[in-house]
């Protein structure tokens, strides 16, 4: 009877609630808004409590936004902390759905969850490690798998806010971040974009030199994570980052950076296959969740 | 018979090599300079003979200065690839050592070693996970443990490399990097110091401005070091950073650069236990070959 799984991917602005046992196989999916807690959890339990109630599920996985506590011993493991979104502070965001659907819950990170989809449900991907999932959008957040798991240390992976140079003739925006200014989020996050142009990046034309500056800080955070992890493979995800063309001019502006300090025939050659757009499209990070449930039933 | 373990460091100017099964029980250690590679393999092998033909080694490890081939599956597995120091290139260490002393040898990058050396023999390090091993001396590298074992990829980790921001005005020193000039390596290695000062780190006197220029290119590296892994510990060794003063200075540096945005008790309250010297002194890299070694065997 149980052989279905929950995947969750709990975003600041939506929720999307997934009911499969892997890509093929999508029982139910459902989107909706961001709402209090309270609300979007309950929301969030609906979805999943006929399921539930049939004994059909073994168990759910969450992919969240953060910041969360990953620490399985700690007394707030599963919580949101202390997220901009201050009504969802000190939130228990996996108590209140494990403690709901009476079933066994595991959380990690949208981006830690983002990397484990993508690694997990593609063929090609599967025995590429350390893996790594980069995502621009509004923000920037990075997700990493390394000997075969999701990295989680002290907190967790915050690889959106490497200090990365910044040529202030080039570019004067002082950078976006409330915490470090012109850290990498503050310079090429969508929110950048929008406050140095005055317009969000879909209403930007190729031409814009937005783009430019834009494939120049993407190509610096690519660089800062080949030093950091020397990853098999890179997952460029996010709206901004779908910007046409963009994937190539970060391909390039990546190889000139590096500057064939590397030599990787991976980096010299083959780069097209090296950084690439995610398989699952915008299901990276619910099917991630789906392959933690699967992970979280097999251990 | 077989309980005794060897342990090579391998490095550009000196080769260091034990035979021990521990800090606590070290056999015999010798510490030569690095001739030609032929030279050098030779003496290597000579001081292992004795034991290897008394049939008392189970196992070496070696820790090797770098870029070294570390994909077992390579056919240059355990060679030394392409170093500046050209007539070590395409040199078989692993299989020079190997071969001539007919037992199983293992070989990692120094920085690798030297992390799982801190790691595997201090007891409040072992449980900590990732746990991160910088050296700044004539060079900057880093080496990192995440679940639990080394992190190998594409090729090694070359956080030293790391593009950092670069105040010309402040700091006018174009780099000394000869693939990228003004990268974390670039201007915060013991290189780059002679070149921009005049004369070694060890002349300077605590009063130079150098010192807090330094602090922050080393505080820069930690910073996106932390935000790379979120590790639970960093390592902090090599010869520049011994100079009197200095972790405590970075310490400062690094808090003031995350600015409260990882909100963690290590790194706002307990930073002094966070970010700390070597506690194998200039031996973390020997004694983490040989647990590299003790490990071997293990697996």
């Amino acid at each position: 009877m149980k052989r279905l799984y929950g995947g969750i991917e709990a975003g600041g602005t939506k929720f999307v609630c997934m009911v499969a046992t892997g890509p093929d196989d999508v029982v139910e999916e459902k989107r909706f808004p961001t709402a209090s807690p309270e609300e979007t959890i309950q929301q969030t339990n609906s979805f999943f409590a006929p399921y539930a109630r049939r004994g059909e599920l073994a168990a759910l996985g969450i992919a969240s936004f953060g910041p969360v506590d990953l620490n399985p011993a700690s007394p707030t493991y599963g919580y949101i902390t202390t997220t901009p979104k201050t009504d969802w502070n000190n939130v228990d965001l996996q108590g209140g759905v494990s403690r709901a659907l009476e079933l066994p819950v595991v959380l990690d990170t949208d981006v830690n969850a983002a990397a484990l989809g993508e690694h997990y449900w593609t063929a090609e991907n599967n025995l590429l490690d350390p893996f790594v999932y980069i995502t621009v959008g509004t923000g920037i957040g990075v997700g990493v798998l390394a000997n075969g798991r999701p990295v989680h240390g002290l907190v967790h992976i915050e690889a959106g806010h490497f200090a990365i140079p910044h040529d202030r003739q080039k570019d004067p925006f002082p950078g976006s971040c409330p915490y470090h200014g012109d850290c990498l989020e503050g310079l090429g996050s969508g929110t950048a974009i929008h406050r140095r142009w005055g317009k969000n990046a879909e209403a930007l034309p190729d031409s814009h030199p937005a783009w430019e500056l834009e494939s120049e800080y993407i190509a610096l955070a690519l660089i800062n994570l080949i030093y950091a992890y020397s990853p098999q493979r890179i997952v460029l995800g996010g709206g901004v980052s779908q910007h046409a063309g963009l994937h190539e001019i970060v391909r390039r502006k990546v190889q000139q950076g590096l500057n064939g300090y590397i030599q990787s025939p991976m980096l010299l050659k083959a780069i097209d296959e090296y950084i690439v757009p995610p398989s699952l499209g915008n299901r990276s990070g619910v099917l991630g969740a789906i392959a933690m449930a699967i992970d979280l039933v097999k251990s």
